[in-house]
Parts: structure tokens; sequence; C-alpha cells
């Protein structure tokens, strides 16, 4: 039965038979919720098998030969420098460990550079009459409320299953100097989980600025997070890409184990050029002695290093790979025979990105947040949460049980329905 | 032997048998640090035991009936804000968590005024022509660091055994709208140990400022830090004072564990009024989706109450006592008699604050240095590291053991009466 092919009389008929399924789901008085990409209880819980029994607290000299407990070593402990250094292939002179969240570390950078700017900047970003920052969209909502937060201007760019739209992005950093950044999820994007090919990453490392202190972004929020063993997506290592072309200090990396261990009690990490993490230590230095070092030490002990991670994080797609099938089972079924939408099956990270005709992305969100299923706010996915065509939705499948997330899917699908129909039939 | 009744002749005997001790004690090659107020190994032991054995990971649910592995939780856990609502006498509502660092809490503070200013403000302070910082010295040089940094101009007062000099500090607010608030370090202050009498914290309160959106940074940094359970000095609850006269915003309180469980993994707090708190949760929801929860848990775990922490400061106190008997008894010994110095006694805190003749403070420092002791910079407390007498050392007595801490002192008095006997003469 596709939508398309529906006429009136068939399409009033399907929505008199959606509006009777919707009206029995809301007496169920359901609360449920698919809006946020939080670990689950059981993802949780196998972390903390592991973190359970260890002491940091006696046995505290690290390799440092330093008492952790105690003030000092600002840019982290050598071992946690270690861990990041092999999952982020660079070595740990440039790699800097932060507390519990990089969205943290990420905020703090903006501040520094729109109070400071960084070592290429002429004046701090905020001495300049504007600053502009490209975001490729549909994004993470946290990324543009950072710029927003600082009045920065957000320039929308595509990006599709390779990256960014790359030709939009050279075109622009080239002709303006107040484009000073641009937001990347490089592997398993929010909410598209698309990978960078290794072109984009050549091109974003290659191409000309005309902001002398332009910065990328590198949000590596998903690094290890892969939901098939067989099947993986893998970028090229952005920082030596930048190096060959001589833009050493382009681009600051971020990445935490907040999806890995605990996202309330995690590590973070600043993975960068020399002088970028020179430049990152002036301003650390009089804003703390230093993060959490035991914290440093819990997080290396559970997982020693990145083939610990990997099983970890093998057990964690265990769980959360069956309910990425649910919902694309469930869209397979129910929405993919109508014609009337389209939707991403990621390799890994924490998201299905699912488009709905246009125009009725808010509608839909609006129907299921009045049946009790709590999605993204439609439009959150883009800068200043405006959709151009009002159709991209962010299915976050990780958090809810499976029996819950099933009846929050049989709710979306009628939704989606119901939504649909009503735009073809000129309602709204 | 008072040097001042010496003569010439004395002097130059005085100054030949202290060279001698002076090569001689050069010779021994020591390594010894007095310069930071940090904990020693036996105290953070102490906190050691008390944490090794605390699951805050399989069982996680607090009385916020949250997973405390996961996001959320802005401002923190309850009953961390119980615990900090308890040691500083406030309610919880107005009370936000952070991390291991109260430090990075007074930052971000200054760099969210300089960015956007506060509810009371006419402009983000950096769009300011000039912003100024009253700073009673000698104080605490990362507080002066900071405000370097953000290029705020700071205004010395004098500070004694009642807090900063009100005269001073009441006509600068009242006058100048560019003086935007003060550092202030009430309880044992750093280096002096001195606390703010009731008068102070009230003429605080009370003052009229010519800035709407002038604001006391208020380090209660030594909140339970007495060495003695029998004298204890006590403060004045400002938060409340504010209220009294009507201004309420005025105040931002800050504390931390660092100097009671761990410096490098402890939980700090700001304690403030309801719409200070709706200002920082403002920026904070920006800057992170919650700081580390179970850390918090871990805390309360330990210490349970302002009576547990009671109990385990004063098993802190029975380590750190000893020495700074060491340091007042040395002095007494080997400095008073010769009336060529001053020092504070204080009850609490972590420093000694020791006053030699004017001029000789870098000297004194210099040679300690070149005898193989380290002690805080001369000048290090006072804005822009200039103390305008060149008379005022910090001493740090908490770190090194015992016995590192006599050869340490036996070392210092040798300098003070080396360089002294050397000014006296007008050698330098």
């Amino acid at each position: 039965m596709n939508y398309n092919n529906l006429t009136k009389k068939e399409l009033l008929d399907v929505k008199e038979t959606l509006i009777s399924k919707y009206e029995d789901i809301k007496t169920k008085k359901l609360n449920l919720d698919m809006s946020r990409g939080k670990p689950n209880k059981e993802q949780l819980d196998i972390s903390a098998k592991l973190f359970q029994n260890i002491d940091c607290y006696l046995n505290r000299i690290g390799d440092d030969n330093f008492d952790l407990g105690n003030y000092g070593l600002l840019s982290g402990i050598v071992e946690a420098k270690k861990l990041f250094g092999e999952l982020l292939d660079n070595s740990i002179e440039n790699i800097i460990i932060g507390g519990n969240s990089s969205l943290n570390l990420m905020y703090d950078m903006f501040a520094q550079l729109m109070l400071f700017g960084n070592q290429d900047s002429k004046k701090p970003w905020i001495r300049e009459e504007k600053v502009k920052f490209i975001c490729p969209a549909p994004g993470y909502d946290r990324h543009f409320a950072i710029c927003e937060k600082f009045n920065i201007e957000m320039i929308t760019v595509d990006i599709n299953e390779k990256g960014p739209n790359m030709d939009q992005v050279e075109e622009l950093v080239k002709n303006d100097e107040t484009i000073k950044g641009i937001w990347c999820v490089p592997l398993y994007s929010n909410p598209d989980g698309y990978s960078y090919d290794s072109d984009t990453v050549k091109r974003l490392a290659k191409m000309v600025t005309k902001a002398t202190d332009f910065r990328i972004f590198w949000d590596n929020a998903y690094l290890v997070h892969h939901l098939y063993s067989n099947k993986q997506d893998k970028i090229d290592n952005i920082l030596t890409t930048c190096e060959k072309y001589n833009n050493d200090n382009r681009v600051y990396i971020f990445a935490s184990t907040s999806k890995i261990s605990f996202p309330g009690a995690g590590i973070s990490a600043i993975s960068t050029s020399k002088d970028n993490v020179a430049n990152i230590l002036g301003r650390m230095k009089l804003q703390t002695i230093g993060y959490d070092k035991l914290n440093m030490l819990r997080h290396v002990i559970a997982f020693k290093n990145k083939a610990g991670i990997k099983i970890h994080m093998e057990n964690l797609a265990d769980i959360i790979r069956p309910k990425f099938e649910i919902v694309l089972n469930t869209l397979a079924k129910e929405i993919e025979p109508l014609d009337i939408a389209r939707w991403n099956k990621p390799l890994g990270g924490y998201f299905i990105s699912f488009y709905s005709m246009n125009g009725t992305a808010k509608e839909i969100v609006s129907l299921c947040k009045n049946a009790g299923v709590k999605l993204t706010s439609a439009g959150a996915t883009y800068p200043y949460r405006r959709d151009p065509k009002n159709s991209n939705i962010r299915i976050a499948p990780t958090y809810p049980t499976n029996i819950e997330l099933k009846s929050a899917m049989d709710v979306f699908v009628i939704c989606v329905q119901l939504a649909t129909v009503k735009k073809i039939l000129g309602e709204y």
C-alpha cells in the first residue's frame, strides 16, 4: 500500500483507521523515551562489574611515579595518555586528559578562543566583527547550542555518506575570513551514522582557509562504537593528514569514555598538535591544577589498552545491536512499503536518522509526544533548530529496554503514517 | 642576641659564622619543598582507607532515584548537595556540585562573567573599557593569576587579623563602577591564616557598590580545616548577611574536598543565591551534561555528613599540627630572639605567613633555593607578584615529612639570618 498511489477516498479510510489506532494507544498512557543517546542500565552494569573491585586509592602511584591522589600532572596521567594515544593514533605528548566530559573540553575550547584566540589568531574571536562556523547538518544539537551561546553564526552545509559536502566547505572557507572553523563528527556521525571517507579527510586537511586561525572541531564521539565486529567504518588520521599539508595545527580532536565506561563518570581527551597542546595548557594551568587522576587510573586499570576496550565494546554492542534491529525491522515492515520516508542503517554510533515526508517531522514528534513517546525535538539536529525541510527525526534506540523500544516504535510508525496521510490530504 | 643592637663588628662575625653554616648545608645537596599547600602522603592514606572499599558502581541509584552512572543531574546529586549544604549552611536548591576542582569553578565563573556578565550586568565584562578587582594581599597566587589572565586590573588592599581593610574596600567600591568584585579567603586566609570577623562580613554584605553586578568571590577553601579541636575560628554566614541587606546576589561561595579527601580526585561546590544558581546553570548546561556523579556518591558514602567530615578532619589535623609546630618552634627558637621578623600562628588552613625584614624576602628565598629548599617565590602572594615591602614568605609545612620539614626549617632560619645580616650591613 504505497501512500503515493492512493485515492483521496482510500487515504481518508486509512486516516480513519490510523486515528482509531492512535486513540487506542493514547489510552495506554505510555511514558517512553527515544530522545537522547544514553547508554542503558545493562550497558552500565557491564562497566560497573569491570570497575567495582578496582582499588586506585591505596595503590595510587602510577607510571609517572607520582601520588595520583595529590595535586599535579596538569595534562593527565601517562597511562591514560597511552590509552587514548593508542585509540586516537597519536603520540602521548600530544594528548591531554580531561574530566568526565568531552563536551566540557569543547565548550572550554570555544570559551578560550572567544576570550584569547589561539596561537594563530590576530585577536580574540570576541573582538572580531563577526565569527562564523560551518555546521554540517543534520548534526549534534549540543555543538550548535555552543555556537549559539557564543553568538557564532552557523552556516549549514549538507552532509552525505562521505561526509560534509566538501565543494561547499572549500568554497566557503577559501573566501570568508570570518569563518573560523567547522564541527565534525567524523565516525558514525550524529545523527546520520555517516563516516568521512579518505577524500573528505584529505580535503579538510588540505583546503585553503582565509582565516589563519581556522580550526576543525573533530568530535570523535563514537571512535570505538561499532555495532558489528565484521563490518565497521574506519576513518583516516586527520592529524597526520593535516601535517602532510602543513596545516599541523588545524584540528582539535575530542574523545571520551562517556559511552564506553560511564556517561556520568568517565574520562575525556584532547588529541592535537604539539603547538595546540602548548596553547591549551597555557589556559588550562590557570583553570585547574589537574583533572581527576584517580579516575584516569581507574579507567586504565579497567580497560588496560585498546584491545581491552575492543572486547568491552563488543560486549556493549551485543546489547545495543538488537535495539537498532528493533527500530530497523519495525521501519522495514511498517514504513518501507508505504514509500513515504527514508532512514539510515548505520554500522555504529548511537542514532538512526529518519527522514519523513517533507513538512511532517514536527507533526510526527508532536503526535508521539501526545501518545507518551518522547523523541528528540524536530529541528534539533539543525542549527537554530530549523530543519529547512521539516523532515529529520533522530531516533535514539539505546536507552529503553527492548520491550519499551518495541512499544515506542509501534507508536512511532502509527504517528508517521498518520502525519503523512494528513499531510498528503493537505490538512496542515 | 637582638640583631638590631649589634655593632658592625659583631654583625660581621655573625655573618661569617652564618656563611660557614650555609656552606655546610649546601654540601648536603638537599632537595626539600615547602612551596605548595599540598596534603602529605599520610593524610591521603587516611582518606584512601575510607574510600577503598566503597562500591558506587553496582549500587549507583541515589536519593534522586536516578542512575548516577548515566548522563544527567546537571547541578549534582542531592546527597552531595545536602553534605555541602550542611557544611556551608545553605539550602540544597542553592548549591551546585562540580568536578574535582573549585579553582576550575572559579576560573569558569570569571570566563562566564567576561563573556556574558551576570544577570545584573549591563554588558559582558570584556566589553567594558576596564574591569578591576580588589585583591586583599597577601593572598592566593592562583586567584591573582586568573585576574591577570583576563586582563582584570588588580587593586591591592591590606589584610589584617579581622579581614581586608574595610575602610579601603568601602571607599573603592562606592566610587568606582569598574570595580566588579573582590577575592576573599574568609577562613584561615591564604597565607596569613586570618579569619574575617563579624563586622567585616557585615560590611562586605552591606557596602554600597557603584557596579550593579559586583561580586564577592568567597573561596572558603579551609572551611573545616582547623588545626585544633578546642580553639577554632568561625565566620559568619555571608549569604544570609547579604540577604539581610538586600544584596542577595552579591556572593559566590566556593568550596571543595581537595584538602579533605583528595586534591586530585575530590568534589567541589558553589553555594550562592537562587538567581545566581539559575544564571550559572544557564551557562553550565551548555558546558557539560553534568560532573562526575559517581565520585559525588563516593564522597557522601565515605563521609556521610558534617559530623563525619569533622572526625576525618581531626584525624588529618593530628598529622599536620606537628608540622605547624615544627615550623613555629624553630622560628621561636632561632628567629624570635633576634627581633628581625614576625609571623602568624594560625588556628587552621595550610600556611604560615612569614614577614622578614623589609627588602629581604627575595634574598631569603634565593638562598634557600641554592641550599636545596624550595619555597613559594617571594612576591607570589601579591598581585603581579610584587610585594611592595619584599617581606612576605609563605611557608607551606604540610607536604614534607616531619624529618624533611625539620631539615628545611633549619636551612630556612640560617637563610633568614644571613639575608638579614647582609641587609643590615647594607650589602644589597
